[in-house]
């Protein structure tokens, strides 16, 4: 059965494996001869009239190093396809920090995938939304969920709440009536990124400074202090988020962009009970590799707060795979704002 | 109703009151007129014929400082009694390093408690044992209950392992059958620490300096890596602990003698699971005042281990009362390995 779907994908990374990287995407209405297709609309398809491909591009690395140096695009025959085979085209493939910092996989421009090892999103919602769904928003819907029962009336905080993570906990602790003080570095136009994050939801958008300064408790007075914290930076970043949790609160890493170790007070551990935790997304989904309804539920809901215009896909900037040197620099680069998408 | 009962003590902070400080004592057997006497037994009571007890000599303080600078001795008058007040007087009572490093107490020869407020022990256990028994093997039960689920072949593994915690930690673990690694800084008579705490049930211990050494690998080809890590050190002490654990284990910090925070790896929390807790046994009281249950059940273990002779009272150096001068020095050295109690 050879057969070309042209897919979405929700991203690369998750699209090698379920059990590894978790959901993934689109399967064709005509697969469906008693298989376990998990329920979703593929967005387009072709039947195995098509071209044959039997060809993908992918960018590869053989080398450990600088990241537009070493990864190379190569072309590579993809494997003959089995009974329950799929190919799928991929349409676009973001560019994570996580994928910058360990290299292992490759983005490609069609792969081949066992079927039980792909699940479904609508086809209403934009490729860049379906793109960009695998990792951030779902690292922010588990930590809103996971740690810390938050009901309307709360608060979180957060650094890097301009990352593509901090965006979506912006937005999802919005929907729920969650109030978030929004932390970010100062920069020219920090005016223009707080009306940014305040047109998402964010409560308050405050620089780093600002966690120093007594004039932070006049927030206390109007919403209370945080039970949860996000910490994507590390550092002196997180300790200061953590002199304002509640007490009993609990501080979430789950990046560590300031390559400085979270340091924490005995005195917060032992009298203020805060607990410090931590998140990889990736482990996540290996944990909860049968349990097809999490992943179901979790996909669900944000494609619902996706549908109905609540969660909005990051600053993107789309990219053509062979300006993949640009893309991967542009993806260091601490304050480029916007997530790279490469466009096959 | 005036009654003097000679009464053990658990420790000098128990007796304040249940609800803020947990457990305390002994109440008479003539005490049991339908009002809630926690079970249990007095360990000797005098009737009302005995004298009338109308004051307490106290160690108090009146400003911050240097412990034996600024605490004295003072005789005060007691309350008038009232219809469920019970007088006590203080056999013994220790001097933990929490109460050095915030005294906001008085160690006294007797006081006076609703009798809701206080809460029996066997009376076939040790003064010694009863007098230490509300604080650190309190700290140790519930570091080892209620943070990891442990059984019998599991390890934990600690630092501070010589201090009161320590000691009761390696003794109930030992009493489940759950191995210890036992981190202790080296001193001149580290052999006779070493068998001295080897003897208690300790299956390991082990200088700091070991923990960086690849040879503590060879401990983990016999017992499992810890899931429980409990820190009494902070600053690298309890950074080495970390190191460690078992993926997804705990670290729970009860103390900070370094005076350094504890400083945690970004990828130990985002690619190890490893939680960071902090455990304070004064507030589980607090927590747990209207859970009777709880405390009853706790005690009891605890006694029963005692009177098993499987949890000894730690190194005990009895100082009479006007000595407390020399006892609260002495509770201040970093290297005595003796527990301070004062002797009334």
């Amino acid at each position: 059965m050879e057969v070309w779907r042209l897919a979405r994908v929700l991203s690369r990374t998750l699209c090698l494996n379920k059990s590894t990287c978790g959901a993934v995407l689109v399967t064709s209405p005509f697969l469906s001869g008693g298989t376990t297709v998990l329920q979703g609309i593929t967005s387009r398809s072709y039947s195995s009239t098509g071209p044959a491909v039997t060809e993908s591009t992918a960018l590869v690395y053989r080398r450990h190093g600088d990241p537009s140096q070493v990864v190379q695009l190569e072309t590579r025959k993809l494997p003959e396809l089995e009974a329950k085979s799929v190919l799928v085209k991929i349409l676009a493939s973001p560019i994570n920090p996580a994928d910058i910092n360990m290299i292992q996989g490759t983005w490609r421009t069609a792969s081949v995938f066992n079927e039980g090892d792909l699940v479904t999103v609508p086809n209403d919602i934009s490729v860049l939304s379906a793109a960009t769904l695998g990792v951030n928003p779902c690292t922010a819907f588990r930590m809103l969920s996971d740690f810390e029962s938050l009901v309307a009336g709360d608060t979180v905080i957060q650094n890097a709440a301009n990352s593509g993570v901090g965006q979506a906990v912006i937005q999802i602790a919005a929907a729920k009536g969650v109030h978030t003080i929004n932390v970010v570095r100062d920069r020219p136009d920090l005016q223009q990124l707080t009306d940014r994050l305040s047109a998402m939801g964010a409560t308050y958008v405050i620089k780093e400074e600002m966690l120093r300064k007594p004039e932070i408790k006049d927030i206390f007075k109007v919403c209370p202090r945080p039970k949860l914290a996000l910490n994507g930076v590390g550092g002196k970043s997180a300790t200061e988020l953590l002199r304002h949790l509640q007490t009993g609160g609990t501080m979430v890493t789950y990046g560590g962009m300031a390559k400085q170790p979270v340091t924490v007070p005995v005195s917060a551990l032992i009298f203020k009970d805060v607990k410090v935790r931590g998140f990889w997304v990736t482990q996540w989904k290996r944990d909860n590799k049968h349990n097809d309804e999490a992943l179901r539920f979790m996909l669900d809901e944000l494609c619902t707060l996706i549908g109905a215009g609540k969660l909005s896909a990051p600053s993107c900037t789309e990219v053509g795979m062979k300006d993949f040197h640009k893309a991967l620099d542009n993806a260091m680069k601490p304050y480029i704002s916007s997530k790279q998408i490469l466009v096959m």
